[in-house]
């Protein structure tokens, strides 16, 4: 599943094989497939960023290599540079979200969008922050803000990918219940109750009695909450037979 | 700048020491400083993981080592579980987003979260899942939804992270929680599960014995979904006592 309006991932001047790997892996996760290289240290093609990509390989073989970071760009409409704000340079700052609502909203209008992400050490140069329209810069903890480089892969592709049009989870708990188990019917519910509660008399539990009503709705209580399905009443229903039989000990 | 309501990051049998290193760094980045490993493969400490952490050494040497995803929970309230949503366990299933925000409510009812990751190859086993109350599940690409482990750190932590402090309890339904009733701590509801399956394995209920453990599994569910509080484990350890005492029938 790759989306070939996704933003393009333009690493410039990557050092370590290897996170060039992982920032591919990142990728393939998020559904981006443009990854476009500048001038990396060790060499290309690499096999540790092989070794590191786990099963997104095809990311790595498709990459395209350049020698400037504005020929990188070709294609593109709107680039962005990651980075910590610069001072020196009057750009829009967005986060990761916004940005990711920015792009979407771009490739909407049938533009392409880039990112850019420097160096290990260094990050981006200015002269390369400069070739940018926008600077995402991702708030994090003020006292360690530096970013593993597919770390900051991954946070703008998961942005992207959550802002975009696919199916988000669902906002309120979804559970996941068996095939073919259906949610409990009310009524097996209460006969479960009176199943619990009659047990329950039957071993003296309700003590003293005027308190009663209120332990059994307590316990009621937690069921309800629990949103029990059909099987699970069931078997609810055997552990309370079981429990209340007389105990065969094991010798 | 450390937040000690923050999530607990609890890796249960980590393989590579750099993973957890990274693990370190992507914490650090999000504000979150409570690591939790159990049964690391490589021992503890470890030199790959301080290398791999650039800045994040104070996480590890504060780490605590378990020898159980069980006894990792100490102290904790509620525990997610990172995984593919499971076929067979009937558990809500909440995206990071949802997750973060969940858990910042949490917290500012004075509540601890803990935030279980699988080891690399495998993820999480069964038994670990059954701990948690909750499944965080992150919908990316399906053609490759696999996370390293530090990303996936990174994108829990992420999430909490942007969700930010809540200042008042959530508006949307809460449960009434009689004034005084804590949520149980998970040790207590890790001994009322314990007790009731003796209870139950007295009783001869887990028959055929090679299901007693699927059978114990969906017990455990369905108490953790109902988010139990500190009384209700206690009214429950008083309910199973009472049903596997000898009855005592009315004349």
């Amino acid at each position: 599943m790759v989306d070939s309006a996704a933003p393009a991932i333009v690493l410039v001047e990557p050092q370590l094989g290897e996170n060039i790997g992982t920032a591919a892996r990142a990728m393939m996760n998020c559904g981006l497939s443009d990854l476009r290289l500048v001038n990396p240290r060790d060499g290309w093609p690499s096999e540790p960023a092989v070794a590191a990509s786990s099963g997104a390989e095809r990311i790595l073989e498709d990459a395209r290599l350049y020698e400037s970071t504005a020929a990188a760009l070709e294609g593109l409409h709107s680039v962005y540079a990651t980075t910590a704000r610069p001072r020196d340079m009057n750009k829009p700052v967005l986060g990761p979200r916004e940005a990711g609502s920015a792009m979407r909203r771009a490739e909407a209008a049938g533009e392409r969008n880039g990112v850019l992400f420097g160096k290990e050490s260094k990050g981006l140069h200015n002269d390369d922050i400069v070739l940018a329209g926008t600077i995402i810069e991702a708030r994090l903890n003020p006292a360690h803000t530096s970013l593993n480089l597919a770390q900051a892969v991954l946070l703008v592709g998961w942005e992207w990918w959550m802002a975009g049009p696919v199916e988000t989870p669902a906002a309120e708990p979804e559970t996941t219940v068996e095939k073919g188990d259906a949610p409990a019917l009310q009524s097996d519910l209460l006969n479960m109750f009176e199943h619990l509660e009659r047990a329950l008399d039957d071993s003296g539990h309700f003590f003293p009695a005027e308190k009663r009503p209120v332990m059994a709705r307590n316990l009621r209580n937690i069921f309800h909450r629990a949103n029990l399905t059909d099987s699970e009443v069931r078997g609810l229903r055997g552990v309370i037979e079981s429990l209340s039989r007389r105990p065969r000990r094991r010798r």
